[in-house]
């Protein structure tokens, strides 16, 4: 009862984290989690949207999409399509709750960053892998605007799920199809919790099942931290 | 330090259960959480989408909206303005899930049953009072198809969140506001979890509170149950 | 030659009004026309949109909309489909114009009125049940705003039709896809015209039928008229 | 109290019939109700929509749109806004009921004609010169497709309205926007009503102004069926 | 070898300019290239889009449009479908370059001029008329605004193809369906190349056929110019 | 007078072409010219396009994409304004049509083939650099299917344009926005023409400007040609 890379149970996939990818935007990141690739980048700029004017506070959003080609099996575009799917929305609204949760608005000052997150290639824990490097862009983007302490932690995500009754952590899309629970846990570097998601993809789960997920999650979270902070040299 | 409304931490709303509150659909429920007010309509039909067709078997989905008036301050048509919000899309899906988990879908047959939630008032919990008063709904609605047995058992959901603190269950707009931490939480009626989402409004919380608040959770939603059952006559 | 549900041809279906249905808007009838169902909300607000700015003025204006399962056969959502039908479109004109017609919009002040009438289930007439119930959550929502004399007069609406050569009034679904010719009728309190729609739906009429209908119309609106001022009481 | 032009009352402005118009359509014709130039192509194809096949009925259906210079001031373009108006949508929806009320369908047999009327030139009663003008389209398009004896009959349309108390004929755009009332009534050639739309523009009007209005109408509409039968040859 | 309709290689279509089609507008003309024909209207207002307020610079864009009935076939109606196509698009930017280039944005002032191009009737060579016809009618408008000065020069457009090996000059669309090679060229009154755009519809063209074109190309254009002349009477 | 990067006027950018850079597509290509990197991917899939079923003909499209990102301050995402902008569709057409240049459906046999291109980051000559990329992933592509044969040649992409007076090949950014005469040109490997589009950015050329840019661009398309064959093992 292995896993089909060979991973223990509560392993992470082999991570990389490339900062600096893209020429133009204050800070970008090329994430991999294994055969899933996200390209990072926050864009700064001055001000901020219209009902925030005025406040001395900042702003943050994010954007999650995926590439056509990304995906096994080419998925339409959604620019093409010329409305964005429910799923999209929902991880673009997650992304930005987990990085607005260590942004500290006032130090920020009167400045906006918006994160995009763009899936180069899929293979399960899209949202994982994009808020995780979503954070170091992020850091970037602040140390750029010269607001470093506007940060007040960091955070970072996994998937955990169980399998043929056994949790796993950071599952790749093989191992997703099958979950029967599937969560996606946000976590900060201080290891508090700041988004829980958890649904049964196939039967309900209790209690029990719930806890040792929730544990899974709080090792694979502390090594993506560990990872973080090697990646920014700290 | 009690509520506005004088109740205890862990004490529901008053919730009141109408059914067949529409003469057209297979099944209709009017369901009240204290000001909160959803009109459930399961809409039945033969056949099932395309992608589904020739497999012997059914399915289930949801729409949730607004109206404009249900809202403190009137709040623009989605129709109107030509496309669906993210938040829309989110509790449409959840919806859906959540009913999903308690459908068999041989028994149910090449049906197709689709759930309205439409909020007629909002006042804080209006996606745990459509997913309660959907799954009434959805019971009405096999029983008009002669499929009960579609059924593997009943769904419920309630939010809990903290506030100065304190865990509190059933939150109405007031105290969602000033939730630290907010949870949506759906489960069977055989105390299973079916959706877990938790969210740090303010500060990232620990685990602690997170075990609190499923706590919490787990009574409130065997308390709905309860009503499910009695409004359903058995 | 009876109607199916026992009236005779120029009588109303029974009627029901309930003020105050929703706690947040200014004014809110619910309204029955027999099965025709309308929720009507009268959202007030101070300002009025750009283009009538600093003109002293205030504005009135109107959105139907149908819910899916309001009718027999579930329809689907306009909010999904991205765009708003000709229908749609065409309704909510009529009532913002019939709404319009009673009111003085100087000593409305510079204050917007928006009506939003929702059918909750439909069985005929929903345009004129909606007109209908608007003008009653119109008047409290300028009782209100503390400008009852932005009222000029009342308003209501009533459908005719000619139903295997007989003239009719109030017609409910099942006598409306029958109908040769159906006229849609907006009066004033006052019994003056504001509104006249009349269709051949089979063949085209002469001026002897138009004549009886329009004296049909007439008779309703003067009915409907004295339910509307029960309602307010006065 | 003469007109601007110098009609009388009850006279129409010039009206210019030009079949054939257009190369390509089965049926077209470019007509001039003073300064209202509207092109009225209709196109005839095989073949009904998809409701509608193997029923043996052909189906009929219009278009109405303004070039953006026809007006006074250019108005936006609704294929860039990306989506049609209210009033556009209306107007089309009339147009079809017009022009279906004079078609044997089963003589039509599965045949679909399409009417396009586009406004070139707008100053007042745009839809009465589309519907006028498009019966004869139509009409060439029915002697094109081989089916005359598809058309029942003729329908035409014509504008009235009160101004400064005085019941007139077709409204040039001056008189249409002081006028106290405003309609629109679409007849058949035999003399009977298809449509019968009058809003009262100011205040509400008393059913002897209706009855002025109609009689007046009924005038017109004759004056407008001779000089389509005139175009026709016939 | 002859060309279906007779004309030599390097021989226009018949060419017919019509000014002052319309009341409304500026400039307008209707323009025929053959069986092609184009209304082309220039509206002018004072003011400029906001990214150009308080620059003292005018502003020139177009619109291109074909009415649904102007093809072969009936196509459907871009606003109806709620997006524009792509090739609408590439030829309203294409027509808006192409003015652009002989206009002095100074001595225009902060004035803008937006000139809809409609395809009444297709066959072949649709962006070029509009070119042609469009450069008539901002001149007008320019005139219009007391400012022929902010004319540096003249603009015209026309087609070519090779044909059976054989260059040809100005496409019936019966032509330009068989064409090996396309292209379209803009040049000013003077001479110079505004727009080049060639295509391979078949198979790739030589260096040596492309000369071949662009010297038809001059010769033609240079035949619209004195047709422009003369239609400006000068 | 020499380039900021200090190439020759007739000298390429550096470029770099990684093929399989994806894992799930036919084939994937990352093309640098300089600091523009695109990612473009060709995914293949049985069966055409409904128009084409039955044909034995094969099909291939593109679609083109900037990333937010890409760009030095920002773009709005394209999926987020809920419609594709015209130079976006533009471009997605022309690079179809270069593609569609090199292949014969009949070999291809009814499969379609999508290439995706999308812009990582821009720095001027986008399109160019995903024509001249995506002919790889293309032949990739083909391979994969088993049909190399179905590639009648190569295609290659570069811009030219005069700065100051003096043509230069394959324009960066800063170049581009400064450039007087802008033109693209796509070649066969075998020297041929597919398109040529040259636009008059300030004044208009004449037929010696155009003579030189044309040479220009016959030596970038030579050079770039012998960068596909060596990055295909050639």
């Amino acid at each position: 009862m292995t896993r089909a890379d060979g991973r223990a149970d509560d392993e992470l996939r082999p991570i990389t984290i490339t900062r600096n990818w893209l020429d133009h935007p204050a800070g970008s990141v090329l994430i991999d989690f294994g055969g899933t690739r996200v390209l990072c980048a926050a864009s700064a700029s001055e001000g901020v949207p219209r009902w925030r004017k005025g406040s001395g506070l900042g702003w943050v959003t994010a954007e999650y999409a995926m590439l056509p080609a990304s995906t096994n099996t080419r998925s339409d575009r959604e620019s093409v399509k010329g409305r964005i799917g429910g799923r999209t929305h929902e991880i673009s609204r997650l992304i930005g709750r987990s990085l607005r949760a260590v942004i500290d608005y006032k130090k920020l000052g009167e400045n906006t960053i918006v994160i995009d997150c763009d899936v180069l290639q899929a293979d399960g824990g899209t949202r994982t892998a994009a808020i995780t490097g979503a954070y170091v862009a992020l850091a970037d983007a602040c140390a750029h605007l010269g607001v470093p302490e506007a940060l007040t932690g960091s955070v970072a995500a996994v998937s955990v799920g169980i399998i043929d009754g056994v949790p796993r952590l950071d599952l790749p899309y093989e191992e997703d199809v099958r979950a029967e629970t599937d969560m996606n846990v946000v976590m900060t570097g201080a290891g508090a919790f700041v988004e829980v998601q958890g649904t049964a993809e196939g039967q309900a789960f209790d209690r029990a099942e719930l806890d040792a997920l929730l544990t899974l999650a709080e090792k694979g979270c502390a090594d993506l931290t560990a990872k973080q902070q090697a990646a920014l040299g700290s």
